[in-house]
């Protein structure tokens, strides 16, 4: 496997639009397009309130075939009822005659401001200017494009020889809002020239999400809108990928590292984040009480203050690990900064312990490993601090 | 049911002592004692990892009688190993040596840093003064000694007449942290001079809590520490109150309402809060799916800033409603914040009604209304505005 270094998958082009949603007068509508029809699957917030695009997509991931990514910030066309349906409906609609496919060639993504209406005189205006900013190369200001509270554009790819052929995967992602985005939309767009049928790609995507997008959202504890849309469009050439392939594996193991390099990104950028911490349990009882822990451990808002202030408050940690329902020893308890132990049989290893674990805790990225004691079994969630400025984001947010 | 002005209990006395625990030279140690053996029943964390004292606490709360608690804040001997509870054992025995009553009379509660042992000649020294300064009107003391991060006192009583005698109960508690204090300790300590057995006074305080304390609290997401223990010494002389007593409603009632009392003080002193919001869940499917949704909404970190902000971001709110697993019909949904509806039918109304739903919001308090148009049960919860301050709090303490 290697890096992508040019953002460019064959049969694929990409462009971004002004269109004036955002009042920024930022690039705030995308377009996804592979030359030929390809193959497709997607998953979808949990949430019981979903977004009128996201309905939308549910039908054409449910297909399994598609042409085109249509996707724009400033408004998430959620809780818009009966409205934001057929507005979500014409999107695809306009898309698909401007690019000559089908409306059901064509995902459509939204993020941006729960409950106004989608202003869809000035996305129709985006979506007529789209189709002439496509490019080989237009990933970048794809990626641009769909940023809400975001500092950077999110990125990556990998290739990989698949039946010997060089097969690329190229994702671009926005996230924000805190690590736990309870509300913050996270979408991520991923193309592929790979061969798959579509019964292996919904697997590889779902495994994936699983180990990625996953660990840094509590379960069913989404947004109205999070989506991540994958398209294989099959020019690489290599023989179609089927679940009983032997390059089945391969696949599965690129399209994961692009989602979790990508989910880190997102983790990274949660709105005031200054660090990205690995929140690692070990001997767990089970791997479900090992995420149970790591989510508790994660989420946590005196954990998340403490990681800001580089305070080794171990207290915290184990305290919500503590109620996170996992099975534990609280007198077999460890608790590691990277490789620093602070706590060893459920109590503080005292100030030099403390000083050593102040310095890893200073540092931009590190590992949180918390040993419950209880088993054999281990599980990582990706979180952020929490500062001053994500009060202040989410205290004045309103794009 | 009568508020009571004046802070006694008959057959009771409170006191406070300086023993130094805190850093800052204030009143960290407070005695509570009946003057006789009283009923005691008590509710305790649920957390997996309890603090020495809670530990000790449910061997006294077995029983169901006893004579005093002992309560220090500044350090809460959590995570503390077989030491700490050798010193929560040593602060059961000074004490009862001090008042002449048996070790195992004697509940013994701490709130504070977790990790560090217990400072105990201080302690000891904070013992040998505290029988000097029982009063029988030092409950205020009482209650200023088990502060942490709180920014008042906490205190309330009521008199009932029950079977023709006036009873009185009083309780005192110390809560901050944020409203889901997920470690900042909440403790309670509540005298009565009920006649009352052991039975009745269990079924009591569990009611009392569950109502009160336990809806400002997500269910398991307690701290090491949490505590509410409860004494009935009996000195009113009424007939002895049995579950089966036409009398126990009104008991049930009287404790209920000092408990959520005391529960809305410590939610409103939440740390870094600036107001008391009621969450309250309507048309849910069942009364578990309701706190389930008013917890969700009640604990969302982007809701709860959007109170600080009085911005009526409802998005959020249904987003929360959204992700809390409650059954809901997405398309019936309405959001009230007092008597403004902000949201019908699962869409929002309009800038005239945003603009009284901020109106409301800018006030201290207020009851936030979200009908799920799934059934007829409702529930309510306790939630503060996340702010600025929260994060410094929380960033910078360690007491």
């Amino acid at each position: 496997m290697a890096d992508l270094k040019k953002y460019t998958v064959p049969g694929f082009k990409a462009g971004a639009a002004m269109a004036g949603i955002k009042k920024s007068g930022r690039l705030d509508m995308a377009l996804i397009c592979s030359d030929v029809p390809a193959t497709a699957a997607g998953v979808f917030t949990q949430n019981a309130v979903k977004a009128a695009p996201v309905l939308l997509d549910m039908v054409v991931a449910k297909k399994g075939r598609a042409r085109a990514i249509l996707a724009n910030s400033g408004n998430a066309n959620a809780c818009t009822g009966e409205l934001g349906l057929a507005d979500a409906l014409a999107m695809a609609d306009l898309t698909g005659e401007a690019l000559g496919v089908d409306t059901s060639d064509v995902f459509v993504a939204s993020t941006g401001v729960i409950g106004n209406p989608m202003p869809m005189d000035r996305v129709a205006g985006g979506i007529a200017a789209l189709p002439g900013t496509l490019r080989k190369d237009g990933w970048e200001d794809a990626a641009r494009a769909i940023m809400t509270t975001d500092t950077f554009a999110k990125i990556c790819g990998v290739t990989e020889n698949i039946g010997g052929k060089k097969v690329t995967i190229l994702g671009i992602a926005k996230g924000s809002g805190m690590i736990n985005p309870n509300m913050a939309t996270m979408l991520c767009f991923i193309a592929t020239d790979a061969a798959i049928d579509c019964p292996a790609l919904r697997a590889a995507v779902k495994a994936g999400a699983d180990m990625s997008f996953n660990r840094i959202t509590v379960d069913g504890d989404t947004s109205t809108n999070d989506s991540v849309i994958v398209l294989a469009n099959g020019v690489a050439g290599n023989a179609v990928i089927k679940k009983s392939s032997p390059e089945y594996a391969a696949f599965e193991a690129a399209l994961g590292k692009v989602m979790l390099r990508l989910a880190k990104m997102v983790a990274k950028d949660g709105e005031g984040a200054t660090k990205l911490v690995e929140v690692r349990i070990e001997c767990a009882k089970s791997a479900a009480d090992g995420l149970k822990a790591a989510r508790s451990v994660a989420n946590s808002p005196l954990v998340k203050t403490a990681m800001f202030a580089a305070d080794a408050n171990w207290g915290r940690i184990i305290c919500a690990a503590g109620y996170s329902g996992a099975r534990m020893d609280p007198n077999a308890v460890e608790i590691w900064f990277d490789k620093v132990c602070m706590v060893r049989g459920g109590v503080g290893l005292g100030p030099s312990a403390e000083a050593l674990a102040t310095a890893v805790m200073k540092k931009d990225e590190y590992v949180l490993t918390v040993k419950l004691g209880a088993g054999k079994a281990s599980a990582s969630v990706y979180t952020t601090d929490l500062s001053y400025e994500y009060v202040k984001i989410n205290a004045e947010y309103r794009s």
